[in-house]
Order: C-alpha cells, then sequence, then structure tokens
C-alpha cells in the first residue's frame, strides 16, 4: 500500500505529521501495511527545485496507490513565477482527478460549532460534487494585456457526463437526491450542462434531480441547508459553495476532502488553507488531515474498521472537549493528536 | 420627476402596487411632484408584444429620471425564445448601468430574522458593489453545441476603472474599507483587476483596501460578515455573494438595490425574484419594494426627509409586528402597506 505524502506548507506539515502518527497507531492495532513515500510539492518544491510541482512528484503520485496531500501556498511564493496553486491545479489534471467531494455535515456533536442557528443547520448532511480539471480554471485562451483580459470556461461533452455520473453514483449511496448547481438563465455552459445531465438521467431512475441556479443555492446552503442531498456542480460554482458550505458547519479545521479520477489514486486533503498566522504556534487543529486520512483508509483501502475506529476517536476527543483553539479549546496539536492516539489504542 | 415603472410578474404587480401606493402618501405629505409611466417588461412584455424589452421601453427609461422595477420572470416563460431575464441583461446593457449596489445590514431590530447567531452577525453593515454590464453575462464568443459549449469573461480597463471608482467613492462615505473580491491564484481577469484597482487606489490615499479570494469571502460572510464595509467584485462573483448576503440578513424580503450608470437615470429594485409559489395569495412582502422606492427618494432625487419618514414607517411597522409572512406575522400585503402609510401620516 503505497501512499505519497505531500506535506504542504505553514502549518501543513505540522497537521500531516499529525495525522500520520494516528495512522501509524492505528495501522498497528489492524496490521495495516503501508510505505509512505515522500515527495516535494507546492511552496516547498519551490524552493528546493524551484517548481510547485516537479515531474518525479507526478509519477510518485500517479503510481501510488492514494496521495494525502496538506495545505499548501502562503505569502512567501505570492510573487514567484509559478505560483503553489499552479501545482495544485497541475496536479489535478495529470492525475486525471476530475471530481472533488467534499462532504458537508452537521451532527449532533458538531452543531455547536455552527455560526447558523441549531433549528435550521441541525442535520445538515450533503455532499458537493465539483468538476475538478475543466472549466475556467482550465479553459483557453486565458490572458491578461495592458488593457484588457480573459478568462474562458469550456465544457466537454464526456467531461459533464462523467462527473454526473459521480454525482448520481454517489446519490445511489446516499438520499438519492441531486442538485444541479448553474446558471442556466444566463451561461451557454449551464445550459449544456443542464441538456447532458438530462441525458444521463434516465440510468438512474430511483434519483430524483432538482435544478438550483448558484445564486439561489448561495442563499439556501444558509437558509435551508438541509434541502441538500448531493450538489452537482462545475469548478468556479464549486469552489465557492463548497468553502460556503464548510463555514456553515463553523468547523473547517475538520472537513476532508477527496478527489477522484476515472481510474489512478485518489487524492486526500483538508479543504483549508495553509494558515501562515498560527504555523509554528503549534495550535493548529490536526483533525481536518486525520480525517482526511480516515476518508482514504475507506475509500482506497476498503478499511472500513480502521477508519470507524479512527472516527470514534475523533469524536472522544471532541467530546472531552481535547481540542484546538479554533473548536473553543485550548489544546495544541501534538496533545489532541496525543489524546486520539490514546483512544485508538 | 419622470419614473418609469416596470411593474414585473407574478407578485412583482403586488409589491409595485403596494410601493406606489406609499409613494403616494409620502408625496402629498411632501409636495413632491411626479409622474408614472408604465412599460412592459419581462414576462409580461413577452406576452403581450413577444419580446423581453421593447424598444419603446428602453427609449422611456432612458428618458425618465428614474426607473422602478420590480421582480420579472417565472415558469411561464421558461421556454419562451428570449426568456424574461435577456431583457433583464439586456437593459442593464442598453441603459449603461454598470454597477449594482446592495446593502447588507443587520440592525439591532432586523437581527431576529438572520439565520446566523447574533454574536456573529449582529451590526453586519455593508454594501456589495458588483460590476453588471460586463464579464461572463456578455463576453463573447458563447455558444452551445452538440458536444461542447463555452463561456467567456472580458474585462476592460474601462469597464474595471469605473466600477473600481464607484466602490472608492461608495467607501469615502462609508467606513474607508473596499475589499476586493477575485479569485486572482487562478483567473488572468482577477489579476487584471488587481493591477487597475493598484492604479486607482493612490486616488483614495484614506481608502484601506485589502484583497480576498472569492471562496474565503463566501466563508467571511457568514462567519465574519462584520468585517466587510463595501465588497469590490465581479459580475459573476457579485451574483453569488450578493445572494449569500442577503441570506444572513434573513430579511430577503425587505432589501431594495440600486443599479447605477455614468450617466442617465438609475434603476431601483428588491432584490428577491417573482416568488410564482405566492403569487396572488395577497402575502408578498412589500417592503422590499417600499425600499427600493425610499432609495430612489434618497439617491435620485434628493428626497432625504421624504426618505427617511418612509424608513421610519417601516421600522415602526416591523416593531408592530404588522408583517407579512416570511418575517413570521400573518398580515396581508395590503394591511402591511396600509399600516406603513398609516405611520407616514
Ligand atoms: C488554491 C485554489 C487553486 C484551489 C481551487 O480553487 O481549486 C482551492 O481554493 C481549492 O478549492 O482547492
Ligand atoms: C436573473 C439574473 C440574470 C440576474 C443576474 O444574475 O444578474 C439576477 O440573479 C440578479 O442578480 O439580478
Amino acid at each position: 500500500n503505497r501512499i505519497v505524502v505531500l506535506k504542504g506548507d505553514y502549518i501543513g506539515p505540522e497537521i500531516m505529521a499529525a495525522g500520520l502518527k494516528v495512522l501509524r497507531a492505528a495501522a498497528e492495532h489492524f496490521d495495516f501495511d503501508y510505505d509512505l513515500i515522500e515527495e516535494p510539492f507546492g511552496g516547498e518544491a519551490i524552493d528546493k527545485v524551484g517548481e510547485p510541482l516537479p515531474q518525479t512528484t507526478v509519477e510518485a503520485a500517479k503510481n501510488a496507490d492514494a496521495v494525502l496531500l496538506s495545505a499548501i501556498g502562503g505569502p512567501k511564493w505570492d510573487n514567484a513565477p509559478k505560483r503553489p496553486e499552479a501545482g495544485l491545479l497541475s496536479i489535478r489534471k495529470q492525475m486525471g482527478l476530475y471530481a472533488n467531494i467534499r462532504p458537508t455535515r452537521v451532527t449532533k456533536q458538531l452543531k455547536q460549532y455552527s455560526p447558523i442557528e441549531n433549528e435550521i443547520v441541525s442535520g445538515t448532511d450533503f455532499v458537493i460534487v465539483r468538476e475538478l480539471t475543466s472549466g475556467i480554471y482550465f479553459g483557453e485562451p486565458r490572458w491578461q494585456k495592458a488593457d484588457s483580459a480573459i478568462d474562458t470556461t469550456v465544457y466537454r461533452r464526456n467531461e459533464v457526463q462523467r462527473i454526473a455520473r459521480t454525482a448520481f453514483d454517489m446519490a445511489m449511496k446516499r438520499r438519492k437526491h441531486v442538485t444541479v448547481v448553474d446558471k442556466a438563465n444566463v451561461l451557454a455552459t449551464s445550459k449544456f450542462w443542464r441538456q447532458i445531465v438530462g441525458e444521463i438521467q434516465p440510468e438512474y431512475p430511483d434519483v430524483t434531480v432538482d435544478y438550483m441556479y448558484v445564486d439561489a443555492t448561495a442563499m439556501n446552503i444558509v437558509s435551508h441547508p438541509k434541502h441538500f442531498d448531493v450538489i452537482l456542480t462545475d469548478n468556479m460554482f464549486g469552489d465557492i459553495l463548497s468553502d460556503q458550505a464548510a463555514a456553515i458547519t463553523g468547523s473547517l479545521g475538520m472537513i476532508p476532502s477527496m478527489s477522484v479520477g476515472q481510474s489512478g489514486p485518489n487524492l486526500y486533503e483538508p479543504i483549508h488553507g495553509s494558515a501562515p498566522d498560527i504555523a509554528g504556534k503549534h495550535i493548529a487543529n490536526p483533525i481536518s488531515m486525520i480525517n482526511s486520512i480516515s476518508m482514504m483508509l475507506r475509500y482506497t483501502f476498503d478499511q472500513f474498521k480502521m477508519a470507524d475506529v479512527i472516527d470514534r476517536a475523533v469524536s472522544q476527543t471532541i467530546e472531552d472537549h481535547f481540542i484546538t483553539r479554533d473548536l473553543g479549546g485550548d489544546e495544541t496539536t501534538e496533545a489532541t493528536t496525543k489524546h486520539i492516539i490514546k483512544s485508538i489504542n
């Protein structure tokens, strides 16, 4: 079981270290064998080899069973010719990771962290399926001249088909409800999405589909989050809405995500950034990384029991209020991690 | 004082009628003379003349001192060759209304309606300045073929300059803080915006500027709404964020907006849609329209006292709990309107 580790920048390495400790503890318990292959990526790679995504990293990632990534980027590389974020877009593209999947859940235990009133938010449980390797983040032409600039959204049939199937498959394992989010009252690409989704839909007769404009969705994620089961949307809208969705949980520091392709390894990563302001202070919340690892065990390695044990240990730690500052506690990254490991053992 | 009235679809005419009654009552009080010129627009115009924006309506709007618009569109015209929304984009373009300005306020009186916890949301007071006549809603090429589709974001120097100045001017009248919202870590047009804003900024040495990615902004509008004073952003991001911002107030049925251009009349309209589900039931909240009229009196006609009186009457009505269902009351549109008029007299 080969796991490529891209340890990230600023708080990235801190939470990666914490996550890997938890992985080691759980693996010993379950006799799960694995190799960690650390590769340079993002800011770290820029510093080392002048390039956020070295070709050797791409090769290693493609040959792995799973890739673990921690938060990258930061002010240090804001003016780099190629920024860490370019590496992120590029590794997604080169690994063919066309679907980004982000859970948004507000359980009984977590509802205290949500900025939204209990009645509205409690019980929220949806997943955003975001197209990740096309749309305006990749379309050409894109350029900036002295007096104008241009970006292009392009979507091709197969790109919409495969992400739609990802969303429908996901819905079949859940409450069988897909909400397609777009701006079909204005955009040609949105109309195109609706058409393709309409063609795929008959393959999934048990799934209910509704369509919602992105602006209305941005409202409803705040005011009616329980409406949603699976949100299917494009790269740009998915970027915005999945961060908004994270905000309504109030527990950004806990949310994992996974990116998947047609074949090849999935990539698992926390959804938050590299938090330069708290780097080195030992206060970063490691749970997002630990949850990413649990997600990896579940979806790549079919280690359901191991994932369950980790999930329960995380829950226990929250119940014990053994948590970092972002969740209202005063534990360090290391202390929280130790407590989680203790609950595993 | 020539006011062109585009009365809208579904609940549109209901709240327009309410708003105009309030205008009449206040005008009598203040000896404010005005002419109302009603023109067909949106779904109504499609039904009448087969076209959402007849040329006669454009001409009348251009020659007015102000345009009052109520919510348009609805399922009836979903498959029309030209939908009501096309008329909306087109009237903005033809009147040159490049800036859409939307206040987001959570006052003491209104905080009860917000789905966000008091501590976080109370005191929120910001304005979104959205570019309205360019970007991906207007850029070419845009097309949909059998196997792919395309949309294009284009921004030109003067388009960014003028909207930036609108935002800076607004900030000077407020807390002197502009947050530029973009996706400059990915998009060429965003980098271009940052460059132009950087060129304009020295004209406003008293204004503090910060830059925030759109995904982070979608988070912060939920978790730190008090951070913002003036948000400056493009057409697409502004569309999404301003609806999200409306949701955090919980009082969608009260929020007005204004669209302004270089010269020519402003256009005032509620931010919500035409609510086909409640049309004809006499339960639509007229306050968004009444607030739009107050905004018009203030910003087009310099009738500050008249606007103040209307605003106070609206506040009084909320305090008296003489409100429609969306705000938790059980009054009809007409009863609410009467109560507001009574407070004016
Ligand atoms: C860093 C950036 C390019 C990236 C994106 O927008 O895709 C990030 O915001 C994310 O959502 O993973
Ligand atoms: C109806 C639609 C075209 C319009 C827009 O997105 O501009 C609306 O959502 C708005 O915000 O005024």
